[in-house]
Order: C-alpha cells, then structure tokens, then sequence
C-alpha cells in the first residue's frame, strides 16, 4: 500500500480514540491528510474517516487499530480507486446523462461499467459514451422474473454500487437485500413530503412554494431509506405540476450527482436509518 | 378616494379580461400604477390585482368592473392603510418580536392592536413596545371556555387578521371558522413533511438534510391550510434534534415575515388550498 | 401565422399602453396566452412580452401595434422555434457537455448548429451529438487573424447566438460589434467581483465564504455586458482556489443554462447595461 | 477551572500535532467534547480549536501543550462566558434591534454592556432593553475629536468586542487599530462587489440579479477586512434600488447575527486577510 488510503472506523463512544487511533497511525510511519470524526451522542457510537499517505499493509494497520478500539469496531482501509458502477433508467434522461458526463470527466470517483434499462431509450446515450446497454424489459414477466433477468446481468459487473437513474419501477425486497446500502436512488420529492407516485402533482395539490429532491440509499421500506443529499428550489402559484417536474430536474440532477461524489469518495456512513457525511 | 388603492378581482376566466378592466379603469380617468393577473387552467378561474391611484368613488368602481366582468366576479377595492392585527403567543420569543420590531418599523404593513398569550412570559417584550398584553391561561379550562376568553378579547380589537406567532395550542373548528382566511400561522418544518407535534424531533429521526419552516392560513384541516411562504436551511448530521430547533428559529422567521409582509399588502389569494401571490 | 407566437415591445413609457396593445390583439381575433409588462421608471421605458395564438399575417399585426405606440416604438414578432447556435469552447467541458445534452433533450429551445474550439480537446464530445466541430487553433496567428477564421466559420451556420462555453479568449471589439446582443458567456465569478483572469484564485485570495457565477451578454466593456442569470454557492476556509473552480461548476451549469433557457424563450430585453427578464 | 472551556491554539503545522495535543489533554484528565482542526497548506499554518470539560489551571494546561507544539505557537484557554460587547449605530434599525432581541434572548453569546450612536434615533429602542445609550454627534467636531470621545465611552465599558450596527461613517486607522481584531462590521454588499458608499446603488446600475450582504472584521483597509459571513438573496429587474435596500435588510441581518454567534462562541480564527472558522 503507497498510494493514499482511506481508513473508515465505526464503534461505540469511549474517551480517547482519536488519540489511540492516531498514536497507531503515527506509530506505522504514516501521514494524516485529512481527519474527521463524530459521536451520535443519542447511540454513543462513535466514526471515524481518515485519509493517510505511506507504506503499510493492509491487514498489519487494521489489526493495530482494532487492537486499541472497543469490540464492536469496524474498520475498513479502502484505496482510493474509482468505484464500479451500474446505472439503471427507465426513459428519462437526464439523471442518466448527468452521471454518465460526469463519470466521463471525473468529476465522480466512478466508472460506469453497464447500463441497465427497462425500456430502449436511454441506449444510444449510453453507447456514445461505450457503456453496454442491455435492455430488460419488463413485459410479459413477473417482477421477480424481470428482477432475475436483472441480477444476471448486474452479477457479470461485480459493482461497488448500483445507482437508479430514474429507474421507475420498485424493487421487491429480494432485490434489496441482496445489494444492501449498494444502491443509491433518486426521488424526485423532498422527502418525507410526497411519498410514492407523481410527487410533483402531489406537491402541486398541496401548493408548496419549494419543491425539491432527495437521493439517498434504498432500503425495503418504499422512500424511507437513508437520506444522503437533497436540494430544493423556489417555485410559485404559476407552475402547473408538468412545469414543476421540468423546473425540478435540475435539483435532481443536483442531489443526485453530490450523493454520488460523497459515496464514491468513501465520505458517508450509515447510521441506521441517517447518514453521517464527512464533507 | 384620492391615494393609492388596490382592486382585487376573482373571476371564471374569460378573453379579454384584462382588456376590459383596463379599459374601465382609464374611462374613469385613473392610472395603473402596477398590474398583474393569473389564469389557474385547472379550474378556468382569474386572478388580478392592479394598484391605481386617482380620484374616484369606491362604489363607482366596483359598479363599472363589475358589469364587464362574469357574474361569479368578486371585485375588492382597498386602500393601503396598515392592517389591524392581533398577535398571539406562547412561549417563544423569536417570531413574536420580530413582528413586533417590523410592525414597529413599518417593514409590514400592520399595527399591532393588542397581544394574547396562554402563558405570562411574552408580556415584558409586549409591554415595552406599548402593545397591550392579555395573559389568558387555558389551565382549568375547558379548550371552548379557553377560546372564549380569548374571543372575547380579539373582539375588542375588531381586527383585520390573527397571527399565531408560535401560538402551540391547537384551535377548534368554531374558533377557525369565525376568522376564516383571517388566521396566519408559523408551523416549524417544510411542510407537509412534519406535520404536527415535535417536527424537528421528526426531522432527526428521519434524517434529513434540510430543515424548514411554512407560513400558512389556518383551516381545520391541522397544517394542511393554504402555504403562503416557505423557507428551508441546510443542515447535517451533526445536529441534534434541539440544535436543528435553534437554527430552525431564523427559517421560521423568515418565511413568517415574508408571508405578513405579502399578505398585508393585499397580494395573496386564496384559491381553494394553494394561494396565488403577487410579488 | 398560426403557431404560438411572441410580441416583444419596447418603446417610451405613456398612459394605457397595455390597454391599446391588447386591444389591437383581441381586434385581430387573437388569443393572449401570457402577458408580461414592465416600466423602467428611471427611464421612462416600456416593456411588454406576449405570447399569443391565433391566425394573422406578422406584418399586419406589427403595423396595427405601431399605429397605437410612440414613435420610438420597437416590436417584434417571433415564431417560437429553436435557434440555431454556435457554442465555442477551449478545453473545459462542463458548460460544453451541459448545453448539448439540453439542446438534445430539448430542455432549451435551441438546436446547436456548429462547435468552435481553439483547442481539439472537445471534438469528441461533439461529434458524439453530431455537432460539426472545428478546430481554429490561436496558435501563430494575430488575434485578428484568429477571429477572422472563426468568424468565417460562424458565417457558414449563420446562428441566431454564439454561446461561449468557457471559450478562454477574450474577443476584440470587431467581433463583438460584429455581433452585438447575440453573443452570451459564462464568467466564473459572481460579477462585477473578481472580473478578469482567475477568478477562483481572487476569490481565494480575498476569504470570501459564497462564490458564483455569472451569464451575461458580451460587450467591448470586459465582463461587463448585461447580466442575465447568477448563481451562487457556499464555502468555507477549507476550500483551495482548485476546490473552488471545481466545485463552482455547478453554480457556472446552472447559471449557464438557466440564461440560455431564458434568452432562446425570448424572455430577454436588454435594457442598456442591465436586462429585463420575463421568467 | 470547572466548567467547559474551550482551547485555541495556532502555530506552524508540524506532523502529529493533533495526536500531541489531545495526549496532553488526556494526561490531564480532561474530557475532549468537540474537537476541529485545519491546515493552511499554502501558509503551513495550523489551527486548532477544542472544547474541554474538566478541572484543571488554566496556566498548567497552556504549558503543557505549548512544550509539545512548535515555538511560534499562541494558546488560549477561554471560558466560554457571555463576550462583553458595544453595538455602534446610525440611524438604521434593523441590525441594531436584532441583536439586542438575540442577546436578549441568549441566542448569541453576548451582553451588551453599553450603544453609541452618531444621531440620537435608536436610543428608545436600546433603552426599552435598558441598555445605555451614549448619543455622540459627530456635527461640529474633527473626525479625531469625534472618535475621541466615542472612545473614552468605549473605554468605561472595557468591552470585549464593538460590534458596527450599520453605524454609518469610515473609522481612522487610530481607532481601528486600538480595537485590532475586535470590530466587527455589517457591509451591506456581497463583498468584494461594490465597495464603499451606496452599494445598491451600484448594484442597481451594474444589473445584478443576486445582492449580498457580508460581515467582517475591521481593518484599515476599507470593507476589506478578514470576511466571516455573508449572505446573499435573488432580485431581479423590478427592484429599485430603494427596494433592493428594503429586501437587502434581511440578507445584513442574517449575515450579521451568523458572524457574531460564530465569533462570540470563540469559533473564528483571523488568518491574514481570511477567516478560518470551525462551525
């Protein structure tokens, strides 16, 4: 190991771990770049994100870490590689092409290694970029048939993370569970207001003066998954529902993209049903 | 009728409209000093409000627009004079003394006749700005004897509006119905997420990453009321549920002073649950 | 005439000008879709942009409105179909690549015609949308020499705008006479702060805790045209001048497209050195 | 020392000076609550900032840690008791009033022990908080005569911090520099735009779409001290400049009170011409 790592510590509060977890550090040889920590003080659990720069194995550093923390600890040392990823969109785009140019120029920490869609459309975007684009429709199939035909091909990505561009279609909790705190998804509401279906008419119902959107994990329970960004904009009595899902796709495309930037730089930890994020 | 007036209109919409009132408006010799309208599609309905100054009889007015305009057409003339407004509060300062300082300065269009609050603490910041304070608990009281107390009182004021600046008592429908669309309230999240009891409590728990406050008129339906403003503030996890309440206060703040400010310059309609505002 | 149309009108400011255009429109059997005025009470000057449907020939329409204005009146009609536009760029891609994905989604109303680059480096994300590229390098060339070239090329697509997609060159004022009111840039700071070269490293420099970004009509006065969308975004002392070009970006993306999307709706008058915007 | 104190420490960055400095800190005894650092990497300047809860002297813990930092190192243990502070104003009342409301009510860590004023305007509202007002005209005196005798009022205070309340005439390099790092401004423009006198004005006739506030520390350098908080608010083309400076007001406020919590918490280190402030 030379290159700069990334160590990711979680375990219950005590006094002093930051400084026994820096004495180690230290006493490796090693340099700090960058160090950030919190307590949830309501769960006393303690997390810890450091980047550092040398020459240590892997296993040599966990074990001296683990050594100075309580039980509980877990510890990950991740090299700052960029992660493998598969997109998955339905027919609109522009979560989709939003990721995909910023994949392109590294502006995320990420390759895009397939793209997945349920309908034909986002193909020719996709291919522009060479991303193999499989088309899995849904028709004529169960869902867990659909999602079957799903994992196959996400299986021959073997990704880090799988990311719901615009995907439109829920996952059953088979999907979920197999990749869990792996996929990230995008809603287009400021959860928790609107819930479910068509939150832009929803939002236009209730007459809300922002509207927003919310990226975060999935997890079984429909939009109630870890928050990880959400952006929000003005609007007025003169946005029809249509205009607010036209005007609302640029705060997608905005919480979306720093979700991914955050997750793929390793910055975000889940605490049950919250995020902790060390900008 | 010599100053500067406001004529508001609601009306099934029509072509021409505009046109006509216009026309009515310059054959009787006044000039329009700002215009502006709004057609709701979904239900066919017209908004308008037009501030005019020049010499002519309310009624006169009201008369001539009146026969150009549907039948259904509700026409309002009303001079720019400061409303007559009661405020309400229980505990909490920060919404109750900004309205003070800004009635104070003339930043909102309102004098403030007369205060109301279910506890005693607010009397002292009342007082010092010569607005009389009524001190009404609701202990050994039945929620109607309560209200009636304070009916009573607000009935003394003859007011134009109510507004509850962090007043946490629920009201009874007989109390909302007396002052339909004359009640404004100050709910503590980006409503409809959150609603009722302990939102920032809510929001913790739900890990968000943006906080928000929404000022509304009061219906029986609990903060479900016509939004007339809203305002949000990034937040992250290091906050805690009482830390998210003490940076909420300047969101609540906010959307509060702007929805008075709006709502006493006779720029917001009410259509069905949503509002129509002219800035 | 039978598609949606725009009128954009300007002229000296007088008593019932709105009355009389309208009237000229509903005396043709015209419908008003939207309607938007504004008077710049500094200089006595009238604007008014309306969206109308209906069957008329354009010049007749335009000469009924004449006859009903002052002297000095300018009006226009305008079919609301795309423009056609040149972008020019140089190296860095994100305004580049956001333009041609909401050209090729249709979010702004434009259809780009030709891509100049004075580097090579963005060909391949043009010619990924079929945009004809050309590279026109500065290298051993005088300015004008430059120019020439480039405006030749312009020539050939003979574009209603050139859009400069952090185009990295400054222009003369033959090219921007040559020009005027149809070229729009992108600056990297929120103007009139940080004008020139480096922005980033200024703002840096001088602490600031918000940077943004600026869209804006190009004239003779460096970076100083009329200005038509900013953006801002927040930051802390831990930012570089790199971190803060890189995450200033998005405020450029937003700033960027939200002007192109004004100006291609025509939604834009240039009122001398400032802008009137009808969103 | 019982109570919760918080430490301050700066000097050249040296590798493991987070790791020496909270060894000491444990070695005493001593429980770390929160704790924040940062590199300058262009200065290799570090800064450090520690909240502590235990019972130590305060000369023991300030040795300790200073034979483990490098020789340049400043060290300050505070007790984070209430800042003693003189607001200064003119005759605006919008910063002036809310800070007292937050000092009033403990929302910033302050007391006002003493106003100023160069016109007699804001003396009710001080005195309905029964804070001293001192009316010093400056008609009729040298600009020197004038801070004399503000000064010597200063002095009977013996304040920790002048905070400038829009108080409105250029202060000499004598008074500045008595008070070095201790006054604290409200300019009311996004700064480094529109510098000096009339900033909406300018920002009127420049035609930005987005105006600002900034907070600052004082320097002889005009409105170009260290910048701890600014905010900014969106206008568009039907703002006046008069209405720019009513919708401005909100934008200093928020601005203001931001920069003194952060400063009065003890959270703002001065870093050259920037701010390095841990939240």
């Amino acid at each position: 190991m030379e290159e700069k790592s990334i160590v990711l510590i979680e375990c219950t509060d005590k006094k002093g771990l930051v400084n026994k977890v820096t004495s180690v550090i230290f006493g490796l040889g090693l340099n700090i770049v960058s160090n950030n920590q919190f307590v949830d003080e309501e769960s006393n659990h303690f997390f810890m994100r450091t980047e550092i720069v040398g020459k240590v194995s892997k296993d040599i550093l966990v074990d001296k870490i683990k050594e100075n923390l309580p039980d509980d600890a877990m510890i990950k040392v991740i090299e700052s590689k960029p992660k493998r990823i598969v997109i998955m969109g339905t027919k609109e785009h522009h979560c989709f092409s939003d990721i995909i140019i910023r994949s392109e120029y590294k502006e995320i920490n990420a390759d895009i290694v397939g793209a997945i869609g349920n309908y034909d459309e986002l193909r020719g975007l996709a291919e522009k970029f060479d991303i193999p684009y499989s088309f899995i429709t849904h028709n004529e199939k169960t869902k867990e048939e659909h999602e079957d035909e799903i994992i196959k091909k996400i299986e021959e990505y073997n990704p880090d993370y799988i990311v719901l561009a615009k995907y439109m279609r829920i996952l059953t909790p088979k999907f979920v569970e197999k990749y869990e705190h792996k996929i990230i998804n995008i809603h287009h509401s400021f959860l928790p207001a609107f819930i479910g279906a068509n939150p832009y008419r929803q939002a236009y119902n209730r007459g809300v003066k922002i509207i927003g959107a919310t990226a975060h994990f999935v997890t079984n329970d429909l939009d109630d998954g870890p928050i990880i960004a959400q952006e929000v904009l003005k609007i007025d009595h003169t946005y029809s529902a249509k205009e607010m899902r036209n005007a609302g796709r640029d705060a997608e495309r905005a919480a979306f993209s720093k979700a991914l930037k955050l997750v793929f730089e390793d910055r975000v930890f889940i605490n049950k049903n919250r995020t902790v994020i060390f900008e």
